[in-house]
């Protein structure tokens, strides 16, 4: 094999954004699969807020990503070379494949699942894939979401936000509130995705729009962002409401703790909950919730939304989209 | 009737603790019973923190007490007078006494409850009463105590702290770490009540003495104080480690919001949570849970202390004890 792999690795821990200094792009030899295992050429990256939590040197829910070592990142790529009955060339396969060209799947540590026919990748590794599965377990097992509820969901035009919603929606919610960045983000979460309502954060103002909207309080709301949009819902909060913590992407950049809700009293005055979770404590549900959503997602009951950047070398700037709001829906790299 | 009602009614709202301009003592004719009540002499008033939240003109799980409306407090009295069959002249009543000297009680929205044979006044209003059913219902149904579990309570040498800590000991915690001010409400919690170890807020490092105390991390942090006592167990949180809301102390003088727990985070990358609950909603649930604390009581399994202040007119300056630390167990102010 003579085959070249470009990976891009953690050069240096970052202040703030990705920059030309966090990562560097290196090339070596393709690495050769042994007895056992397979070489997949990798064809997208999912690209994922979390990613950047990863290249801080904060003890997490993963280990940090240590300087030198590949970003860490799910993917999708193609056997191309196997030396094991677990994959068969031409296969597709999904699972961590980190910044790079090519990676090695074995059946064991290194394991991928092979992606069942007809679905494409971008579904894979969005709506069905840890995304999807996010919102899923997000609003239906820690958000109990319930016939009549009033949910708001924050990143609300993200891959995650916008599945979020629409689960919310499909189980019964009686409103659904999106908060987005910008008059577009906000009329495509309403005109295609089926939110009730959209609250433009950078040019309304939050606490009273979410009083309009939801004068009743909010029963459920799924966090993405954190900072002063949290404090806002939590204000807002109804009595026994959820906040349910899937991330902190206003946050993620900022060097130092974040700033703490100062509303987190109204979990006490209007005995609510606030709850973080990890997706891969879900892992062994995914099964049964794929088949949902993938029934869902058949019926037209569900859009999921693509953002492609291509490129390796783009994954960067890719990542740092999710930052600045440039995107709409799933961010994927297609090398 | 001619007896003197002494009461002390909300003058104007408190800017930090209560003082001279806060409350005025007013004295009016004692009210007379009509058809169906009874005139009641209040005899001990149960000081609670949260008195101190309803002298805010703020939204919470009780309307704000109105400037001129006598002090809402619970407390014991002595039917002297009856017109209805449901109390008897002689027999000690407990329930919302105002601070006052008189109280009128019927079998409606100013029902109160009769003293069972043998149960001190001070039991009734301390652990047997609010202040001890919080502490019971906020380790076991909010906070879901089971065995093994690594317990910290904050506000440990208070009357809530103190009958929370000794009901996990007794529900199964491996370790109950109690957090005080000072030297002598160190030594108190574990030499008298039982508690594995204590933390002097006042003159030890919370931070380090908590990752000291608790290395494998808290599996339920029951929360009397907020600010940076909640922001520091926050941060040695377990996996799916609870904080149980029951109060913040710390933060109620404050103008203003109180300052968020910046270490929220930690909720969602150890898949914490973090609860409210009013007490008020376990009502139902209270003959039981005190069936259950009495029998403690009898064993001698369960302790509680009594700090008591003589004279109604003291009412404000034992209100302000708890803030300043200046007690240990229950405050109760004897008419």
């Amino acid at each position: 094999m003579s085959e070249t792999n470009r990976r891009i690795v953690l050069a240096k821990r970052p202040s703030g954004l990705v920059d030309d200094e966090t990562v560097r792009l290196e090339s070596e030899p393709a690495p050769q699969p042994a007895d056992g295992e397979a070489l997949v050429k990798v064809r997208y990256l999912s690209i994922d807020p979390t990613i950047r939590t990863w290249m801080d040197d904060v003890p997490s829910y993963l280990p940090p990503i240590q300087i030198g070592e590949v970003i860490r990142s799910g993917g999708v790529g193609e056997v191309v070379e196997s030396r094991t009955d677990a994959y068969q060339p031409g296969q597709l396969l999904f699972g961590m494949t980190g910044w790079q060209d090519y990676v090695i799947a074995d059946a064991g540590e290194r394991a991928m699942t092979v992606l069942p026919e007809g679905v494409p990748p971008g579904v894979a590794i969005g709506i069905l894939g840890v995304t999807g599965m996010t919102a899923y377990f997000g609003i239906t097992d820690v958000g109990q979401v319930k016939e009549g509820d009033v949910v708001v969901i924050s990143g609300a035009a993200g891959a995650t936000g916008s599945a979020a919603g629409q689960i919310a929606k499909i189980k019964g919610a009686k409103k659904v509130v999106g908060i987005a960045g910008g008059a577009q983000k906000c009329a495509h979460i309403v005109d295609e995705l089926g939110f009730d309502e959209a609250i433009d954060y950078k040019n309304e103002d939050v606490a009273a729009r979410l009083r309009e909207a939801c004068p009743d309080g909010i029963d459920l709301y799924f966090d993405n962002v954190g900072g002063s949009i949290l404090n806002d819902c939590l204000a807002n909060l109804a009595q026994r409401g959820r906040v349910v913590l899937c991330g902190a992407i206003s946050t993620y950049n900022d060097d130092g703790p974040p700033v703490g809700p100062s509303n987190y009293l109204t979990l006490l005055v209007r005995r609510g909950r606030m709850e973080g979770f990890i997706i891969l404590d879900y892992l062994d549900r995914f099964p049964a919730a794929q088949m949902e959503m993938a029934g869902w997602i058949a019926e037209g009951k569900i859009k999921s939304t693509e953002h492609i950047v291509e490129g390796l070398e783009k994954a960067p700037d890719a990542l740092n989209l999710l930052f600045s709001g440039g995107n709409t829906g799933k961010v994927i790299v297609a090398l």
